[in-house]
């Protein structure tokens, strides 16, 4: 299908090569106009401005926005607002809160135009080799759109989760997740570390990648961060964070779940950003690892 | 190469099948009657007490021991000693504490015979299929018993992690991992729960599976356990443990190491005992999953 893409960052660029992969028409847009030369040298159209973008789709529309949650996804609603005709179908691939996917699809539905949230997982590599998604909305849109999260997502990796909001939301829990996942295997790392630090530790993450029970993804991240970096001395304990965990652990509160494991995952990434750890150090890598973050060095 | 087993439970059972099929020659004993005649059926040898075990078999003897942590241990160690000699090997394939293995081995070596430490992960299926291996002891002793570790373990799946007690360090340290990362899929899926109980939470699970960053062996568990029992009615959120969770806090705290998140999880565990919740349904269904430990029925 024909598709208009806004924000070609990390995810956005390499979802842009994924789309075109699989035989869709991509005209995109951003801000960044090194991103619009290079993604043009790709193959891909491009569009100088959101109005053309818009003008350049056949109806019934489909947008993908991919760009970083907050203020910017409504700028580019507000923009997007005056171009779109009923029916038109926006998808906010980020990671909005589900509470401002609720309200943008509102507000947007009075002009007849309609929102998806669709949570994206699988990191930089996954935009481009195959992602995992979370879809909430209107069935019809999400119908409409299906072959498209089909073609893009791995095998069996796309879920219509229900209406507005629930594909962000299910999205945000799977980042408090993997926050906590992300902090047991630190702290457990930085206990063998303390414990004997001239254990191998790429060693260790690899055997428990071979057949034990905390095979993972992240632990194979884990093993590839260690193997380039024994000791991951080259990297600052700082843990930043994007919002989802704290959103989760506030939707946690909201409903009376217990969630400690997550909400300490939390706190400890504000704790670091004022003394550094060795756990913190791993986290900081894995987030390189999976999300191509900027770690900050630990040597000036 | 020839083996004695001593322990026919949930894992030393498989583990004797596993030896079997890659061409070791097994002779077992355990106490339980019932499990030495069915292993005789499955075509393993037995020996009526540990002391004909070990006079079954040749010199250099090795023997694994698969047998619950603490006192079991040492009365099977009390039980052999007379009947070892120098160089003898014994493997403690169980999780046993490393500072016992440590001080076991000690004692041992007075008589000369030699014990490894052997962290086993993969739980029940992993035993029969391949398991993932963690060796401490005299690097003389694995290097002995490297073909037997190699051919139960799944392709790179074994490690030796250095001196005695390293092993049994190294999967107590995974186990604490192991109860992080449970316990923060479990306290998700509880948010996601609360928030819409009419989520298909094994369809969460599967698409989480599929190119998410959180993708695991313990999410496809779950989503194993989801797909039996949607919301996991029939299982009470009662969460036992077998010690590593509480060793790996106990390490930490005498290291210094903040551990949060393995705490938090431990301290969860004890909490479920006083009052049920859904994140202890998880868990109890995750161990049940791969360890094919009871879980208590919610209703009478």
């Amino acid at each position: 299908m024909q598709i208009g893409l806004i924000g070609l960052g990390k995810m956005g660029y390499n979802l842009a090569l994924n789309f075109q992969r699989h035989g869709h028409e991509v005209v995109a847009f951003d801000i960044n106009k090194g991103a619009m030369d290079r993604i043009q040298q790709d193959g891909v159209r491009t569009a100088p401005t959101i109005s053309e973008l818009v003008a350049a789709l056949p109806r019934r529309r489909v947008i993908w926005i991919m760009v970083p949650a907050g203020h910017v996804v409504d700028v580019i609603l507000a923009n997007l607002k005056n171009h779109l005709q009923p029916d038109d179908i926006l998808i906010d691939g980020g990671n909005s809160h589900y509470k401002d996917s609720i309200t943008r699809s509102k507000e947007l539905e009075k002009q007849g135009a309609l929102l998806l949230d669709c949570g994206t997982s699988g990191g930089v590599k996954g935009a481009l080799e195959g992602v995992c998604t979370m879809i909430g909305g209107r069935r019809d849109a999400f119908e409409f759109c299906e072959p498209l999260f089909k073609s893009i997502s791995v095998e069996n990796g796309y879920l219509y989760c229900g209406k507005s909001g629930s594909g962000h939301f299910a999205k945000m829990v799977h980042n408090g997740i993997e926050y906590g996942m992300m902090q047991s295997i630190a702290e457990g790392l930085e206990v063998l570390h303390k414990h004997d630090n001239n254990i191998n530790l790429a060693e260790v993450a690899r055997v428990w990648n071979h057949g034990s029970v905390v095979r993972s993804w992240l632990m194979e991240l884990t093993q590839h961060a260690l193997e380039k970096d024994t000791n991951l001395e080259s990297i600052k304990g700082v843990m930043h964070s994007s919002g989802e965990g704290k959103w989760t652990v506030e939707a946690a509160l909201y409903l009376g779940v217990p969630t400690p494991v997550i909400t300490m995952s939390l706190l400890m990434r504000y704790r670091s950003q004022q003394q550094d750890t060795f756990a913190g150090k791993v986290v900081a890598a894995l987030r390189n690892e999976f999300g191509g973050h900027e770690v900050e060095k630990s040597k000036d």
